[in-house]
């Protein structure tokens, strides 16, 4: 158990402000099989040609070679070309289920079977919001955004790079960044992956929380892994994961592949690509330490053939992800899978249209962890201020969606039509009086008012009430506890670890 | 087949600018079934016990309650409840697929099984658009929509009531209705519904361009009938129901349900009952004519038990969706589900948020006929011009979602990873150049441009790029043809029926 990291929470417990906890939710619907098997066991069967045949790239990663090669791999130069069931075999130490713990213990999650979690954007390097339009993002930006992403209940997850921060050198930032979702955070997280000893910094701040022997047999910080697709790892990336895995810690494995441009026009072969990445890169962490936990990553799209740009919440996406979610479950893997996607530059109606065709997609595919499910502008190069608090408050959503409809024998409320009959009304009658408060999920940036209502009150649009709420949020955050001596440990690291250094600023 | 309604088109062929024909799309995916066998049985039993126990009123419609007695129901007053088996035994003869003809046949749909028909926006009061904002509709807004849809691809169905034109009167409103449909359009249409006579009327006009033979023989048109829930038929519904089914014609049953105003406040309640009074109304339809063609329509959603205002694109709603087409597939009638639903008063994110949740549902329910499928907005008060044109794109979109992924040889590819390699990029390659013209929905009103480009085109939203569009789509409209002398005999009908009423304006 993290030691003292949130000692001084029953001292303070009266009047704290701390957001009420849910650790994930639970699927209580059936995935959505969009492909028969027959087509799956193509994929398969292709992936096999493609990884035996064609291979996959290592750049400047002796010891990733040195791996493959004592595994059985074919080695030449820099490209590995992988035995037929070579992957599946090594995959067969990966967990299926495993917890990622966080500084507060109630709010430690579980990863894989049936098992939900919403983490925030990654990856942007500008942020925008309705007053100030789009910027570079900074540590600021990024210490407000971990606050608004506490704040939710419906984000289990406090993500990653939220934002770059922009205003601190490039190879001092990561401190920077795990020290806030360390400090003005309790919920899980991910370090840094653009060099392995960024990796390694963000586990080492990891382990100054939770302990050094808890870190070593628990997970307790994930990195994401973007592979250079096709068929590429590069010496950071394939680094990192060789960095989190032999410290027990989680890479998620995460193909970028856009049919047209950096995989076949063809969603199939897309598709067929991205599985045989991610299986390259979860059995590497197989080798580096045989049960190591790993996520099967999943980041498929297409390129608007007119504007040459990547496109997002499109149909062929949504279809890819329902493979991606069968294909997962047949390797037994947890799996990530698309977020709230959109190329929209605003909060607008596209940005909502192609997120939630998206987020849809990823919910009924079976994901296990959603990474990018709130605040995603712009083809991942904005985070936005109001569409974080608005995808969030579709989360709430998603998780009565997840809960589906029982049908418990109160539930058919046949007291109810008893008591109202034809043409009555239930407002006031026993069976809603029972159940009203718990019927439906208010979603709260839904205006659901009559238009004079609506009118009279400023007539918003949803964006111009997402920018009340997010700084209603702030206003009202408190952070939750840390151990100042956690607290000055980590300070000190950082200032070591930054003293070391000249700043570095690309 | 419609004798002349079509007669011009041969001459004129090589520039007419007629839209491209889409007869509905058929789905090539599965359906997500949510629930499980025991789960839809429990219904179906519940169902049963509603029908028997409470039963179903019949307003002032004399000749419903007599038909029902003769068919071995309990009349008892106005209340009608119906023996164990008596509906399904009844619903027998209801064509599990049917056409509904065009008077171009090139646009004849067929309903039922995996086809999937797109219809737009139905009933509304008011319009709005950006440059003039929300007002009464009028017959020019009407022939505008009804212009509008005629040109979407995507849009395989003129709808019926696409806005109340509130400049003409009441009981003389539908003879312009159904002549614009006509006239401006030659997609498959629906008829008025507001009271028999006008039923009457609306087939009466069908019958001038098809032909009274034809039209005895075939469904031409469609009456949209939403009961008056909870379990009450009045005799303008149940006299409409009986004037389409006695024609040939196909009568769309459709519940007004809405969890914890007119149905209970648990949704499993609120299915159970919509499916209880579709079963009655399509009854009553096989009764009149044995045979007649009838749709099992949806509408389930919930009040917002804070405004009071039914709320729409809620996860609730989507998971009644499933449900009612899981319910209607172990019926064996075409069914008709959710459309493009919100509650936002403005072309906004939350309208689209809400809006794909309603729809996605929709089609993976299984929906034959997706009435409302654009224009929506305000919770059925307000049609708009932009929402019309956003929401036909993303029907567009969801034409290539129910496409599935194919897995035939060439979607793999493996020419092109042997072509291309690891690190190699796809753009030129000859699978990309064999296959990018049709690989991928291009989304038109989607920006996907960089932020600097699409800043220096004006930065604008969707909706700002969708008033633009439908604009452009008005200018370049042109009327299909219509045959000089059927016009003539529609002209000289509605004269003539205007003549034998004074206006009535309420």
């Amino acid at each position: 158990m993290p030691r003292t990291a949130h000692r001084r929470r029953d001292r303070r417990n009266s009047h704290t402000s701390e957001p009420s906890t849910i650790t994930g939710v639970r699927r209580e619907i059936p995935t959505y099989d969009l492909m028969r098997a027959e087509g799956l066991e193509l994929i398969e069967a292709h992936s096999e040609r493609l990884l035996s045949e064609i291979g996959v790239k290592f750049i400047d990663d002796p010891e990733a070679l040195r791996l493959w090669r004592d595994a059985g791999a074919d080695v030449a130069g820099d490209r590995v070309r992988f035995p037929p069931g070579l992957l599946h075999s090594l995959l067969k130490t990966a967990p299926k289920l495993f917890h990622q713990h966080a500084r507060n213990p109630a709010r430690t999650i579980e990863l894989g079977g049936n098992n939900v979690v919403f983490a925030p954007a990654y990856g942007m390097p500008f942020v925008s919001d309705l007053d100030n339009g789009r910027r570079y993002g900074t540590i600021r930006d990024f210490e407000n955004l971990t606050k608004l992403v506490y704040a939710s209940p419906w984000l289990h997850h406090s993500g990653g790079t939220t934002c770059e921060p922009t205003d601190l050198p490039v190879n001092k930032r990561h401190l920077d960044m795990v020290y806030a979702h360390l400090k003005w955070s309790d919920k899980p997280f991910m370090g840094s992956v653009t060099a392995p000893e960024r990796a390694a910094d963000s586990i080492e701040m990891a382990r100054i929380v939770f302990g050094r022997d808890f870190v070593e047999k628990n997970c307790v910080i994930m990195g994401n892994i973007n592979m250079n697709s096709p068929l590429v790892f590069d010496h950071a990336m394939s680094g990192a994961i060789r960095t989190y895995a032999a410290a027990g810690q989680c890479p998620v494995i995460v193909p970028f592949v856009l049919g047209g441009a950096t995989a076949p026009v063809s969603m199939i072969a897309a598709v067929t690509q991205a599985y045989s990445e991610v299986l390259v890169g979860c059995a590497l962490a197989q080798l580096v330490r045989p049960g190591a936990p790993v996520i099967f990553g999943n980041f498929v799209t297409s390129v608007d053939l007119r504007s040459g740009s990547p496109s997002f919440g499109t149909p062929e996406s949504a279809l890819a992800s329902y493979v991606a979610g069968q294909l997962a479950r047949r390797v037994g893997l947890p799996v990530r899978c698309s977020g709230a996607f959109t190329s929209s530059k605003l909060p607008d109606a596209q940005a909502m249209m192609e997120s939630v065709t998206a987020l849809h997609a990823s919910v009924l595919s079976g994901a296990n962890f959603v990474l990018q499910s709130a605040g995603w502008l712009e083809g991942a190069l904005t985070l936005s201020y109001e569409k974080l608090v608005m995808d969030a408050d579709y989360l709430g959503a998603m998780h009565r969606f997840l809960k589906g409809l029982p049908v418990e024998e109160d539930a058919f409320a046949m007291d109810a039509f008893s008591e109202v009959g034809p043409g009555g009304h239930f407002f006031g009658c026993a069976h809603t009086m029972r159940n009203y408060e718990t019927a439906f999920y208010e979603a709260e940036l839904s205006d659901t008012q009559a238009f004079e209502t609506w009118s009279d009150q400023g007539g918003t649009d949803m964006a111009r009430r997402a920018n009340r709420k997010w700084k209603e949020q702030l206003r009202t955050y408190e952070p939750p506890l840390l151990d100042e001596g956690i607290d000055d440990g980590l300070r000190d690291f950082m200032a070591r670890k930054k003293e070391q250094l000249p700043d570095n600023w690309h």
